[in-house]
């Protein structure tokens, strides 16, 4: 290790215990230099790399101080989708989003994938390195079509953590939460069913309701409460409403954690309506609350929920490791699971099991959730700082995404444009909605490094942003697809 | 290299040079002994390593021959499904059939599986295994959502070999060819609708169609030259087919390829109706034929073939790595793919491309076609040695599979409660059917090193059917399900 990452780590340790807290001032750098008895140029390396890890700001002329925490002052609006059954639009879009080459130089600060780079994840790469050396049938054969036994039981573990008592039998591992929400899906409903979801909602779910020619019923949803179970209720009454297709804890893209209470009666709402709950649960992990807060499926006492997760958001989207656990629909999922892509990949699968058993994953996850807690408050005040006062700000409970409200008029399509030349993308609100609403929206995502070239982005996109404010303001009608 | 191992690839290299021919007897043991300067007991093992490798038999008394070639006396006949569209069964046969836990101690003879301890597929582990090691956000992130560019690139130039002209933009990287054909067929067609497929067909295909609420219109085949093109045109005249699904090349489970002019006629038939076209590929690249025969996508000139494939029967189903070539349908399956499962993991399409790129594919298909033709041959000779006489086989152009019609009255699912006790399994034939005919076939893997064990299990499966073609034919109302 070299000195000023051992500098850099005792100043961190001592943050982590609490000797300087947030909003102190640190040690100066000569008073640094003279401590640790290390030169100018490795204090001030030190500090560097605190404050691109976000644990600490330069004040100008004043030193460092440990970054204090952040709270918005505008949280976005309670969403008023139409209370209607719709067709789902904006494929075109979601593919710009989604089908981007990785080497393409741009700077993509709205899509949801985690940070990749994490110390805390080479012993995955170590794991798959050594099961591939050993080679043979082990890699290239199937396993059981429901998975690796080994994974499913370390999964029943884990979701202990979240309330749920499973059998291992009960899981079936999938080809990344995508497969698992498609396969859910497709399991409730034929065309031409209306599927409730909280809007805005995940752009990957509302797309496999359009692909199945299914309706999107979008319920009004709170940026703290998550989806308002009165109108749910009346939705339930007055549509015939198949599934209820929700991401209740540390949502996407408003980050918020539905409390307990309102889980609870959110199944007794499907209870009594009889109807089942698709719970897409991939963010639950990387809650910042400890313990974990429960799922909907904790609460599911007779087997509708079909909880739907896996390990692309807290280890990486290219393994393709996914698992539903679909209670009383088992059957049939089984059957769709086979028929969709057969039995998923063995090997990622044992390596995972083998990374869990080992302790790696608890330690990554403990590592994750206080770096994106840091990089939430960072961003935060950098949105505050840099985009209109009267901007509203998701406070997300976890998980690594950032739900912007613009004032209305401002067309984030446009924004995209505008930041072309930029070399910089967010992901445009209208993506979350059937319909192509909250266009004056925006996700970002606050899982990569805080580093002065994401902070300039930042900047960058909430200049635009506010210029297109002022456009708004002075040509209201300009948008006309407002 | 063993001394054994030497003298057995001596002579290897002298049957595959023509210097021993078919039927010729090879050297005595002394004889060998002799020239090579072996030992007894080496050259004995030299010749249990040929003999297992099926290419020369020990006959008593006289020595050791280079198999001869072998062909079916009786071939199965021209199927007679019904001629009616209808709803797919059998799930639960097929379930017992493709989800059994790999270390169950059952020999099971009719998977679909390739022999996956092939020393030409060793440098595949290598290559799975090094780009691992490098690690990092590679093995963890999303490529493009069709896939890696090196593995369309390759797979561009593969598909020359069978008569295709396509750009890589034209190819999408699916999760196995499980996904290529459920994709597919998802775009195709929507519940209620017809797809008339060649039957028998394969089983994977017929649960998509039943997953999806669709009918399948089963169409009469003959043994050798695939789907009746007469029947299938008065069923395009009579009903609304919405695709045709097809494995023209090394038909599963008959093992035929269709002869290029009725290939040709195929596309042409489909033009007229206006109807597209889903073909199967995934044994064309295992075709005893040299070159390989082209496939339908090949006379395709408006884009109405689908053509899936992918490398599980080549290099291994873990890989799940499959493709689809979709002609005019390449957004409606670009959409497909994205809800389906995402983008598909990166790392086996950059361990496949570099596999192909380095000639291992060209040499491991090299080897595996020999060691298959060599298989069928000596699968023939056991069938026809341990089976009744009137036993219908087929004569496989390609693959590593082989269809057997038993006289009407025998039920192969009862054949495998029976061969229980010996843990050993078949396919059934009425998993190839959409309402379970051909319950007096079955289907036999020959991909297996031809131990003394599978032999052994061979002669069982063949004592146990012909037990029951005598009781058939005594109690001829026994089986009501006939």
């Amino acid at each position: 290790m070299k000195l000023y990452e051992q500098a850099a780590r005792t100043l961190r340790q001592r943050i982590d215990h609490g000797v300087y807290r947030v909003g102190d001032r640190l040690p100066s750098i000569r008073a640094l230099c003279r401590e640790l008895e290390i030169s100018v140029s490795t204090a001030q390396e030190a500090y560097r790399r605190l404050e691109e890890a976000a644990l600490v700001e330069a004040r100008p002329k004043s030193g460092y101080y440990v970054i204090p925490r952040e709270v918005p002052t505008v949280l976005p609006s309670v969403t008023r989708p139409a209370q209607r059954p719709l067709d789902v639009s904006q494929w075109d879009h979601v593919l710009a989003l989604v089908d981007m080459a990785p080497d393409e130089d741009v700077l993509m600060l709205g899509r949801g994938v985690p940070d990749l780079e994490a110390a805390t994840l080479k012993p995955l790469s170590r794991l798959l390195a050594t099961l591939h050396r050993r080679g043979g049938a082990h890699d290239l054969s199937y396993d059981r079509l429901s998975g690796s036994r080994e994974l499913r039981e370390r999964i029943v573990r884990l979701a202990t953590g979240s309330g749920c008592l499973l059998h291992p039998d009960d899981v079936l591992i999938t080809t990344g939460c995508q497969e698992a929400l498609s396969i859910a899906i497709r399991t409730l409903a034929a065309p031409g069913d209306v599927v409730a979801v909280d809007s805005p909602s995940f752009y990957g779910t509302m797309q496999i309701l359009k692909a199945n020619g299914l309706k999107a019923l979008e319920i009004p949803t709170d940026p703290e409460l998550g989806i308002s179970l009165e109108a749910l209720e009346l939705a339930l009454e007055q549509w015939p409403i198949r599934a209820i297709q929700v991401t209740p804890t540390c949502n996407n893209p408003l980050g918020y954690t539905m409390p307990e209470s309102r889980k609870r009666a959110l199944v007794a709402l499907a209870q009594r309506f009889d109807v089942a709950i698709i719970e897409d649960d991939i963010y639950g992990d990387l809650s910042f609350a400890t313990p974990r807060p429960k799922t909907l499926k904790a609460f599911d006492d007779d087997g509708r929920v079909l909880l739907c997760s896996g390990f692309s958001k807290t280890l990486g989207p290219g393994l393709r490791v996914g698992w539903i656990a679909p209670g009383r629909y088992r059957d049939q999922v089984t059957h769709m699971k086979y028929v969709s892509t057969g039995a998923s990949a063995t090997l990622p699968q044992l390596a995972v099991a083998e990374f869990i058993a080992k302790g790696h994953y608890e330690r990554h996850l403990r590592e994750m959730i206080r770096q994106y807690q840091r990089h939430r408050d960072v961003l935060l005040r950098l949105v505050k700082r840099h985009f209109s006062a009267d901007t509203g700000i998701s406070y997300p409970q976890g998980g690594f995404l950032m739900w912007l409200e613009l004032p209305a008029g401002v067309d984030c399509l446009r924004l995209n444009e505008r930041l072309a030349a930029s070399r910089v993308r967010i992901a445009p609100g209208s993506l979350f909605s059937a319909s192509g609403k909250y266009r004056h929206c925006l996700r970002l995502n606050y899982a990569l490094p805080l580093t002065a070239t994401v902070a300039e982005a930042i900047r960058r996109v909430g200049e635009v942003a506010t210029d297109m404010v002022a456009e708004a303001i002075e040509h209201p009608l300009a948008d006309s697809q407002r």
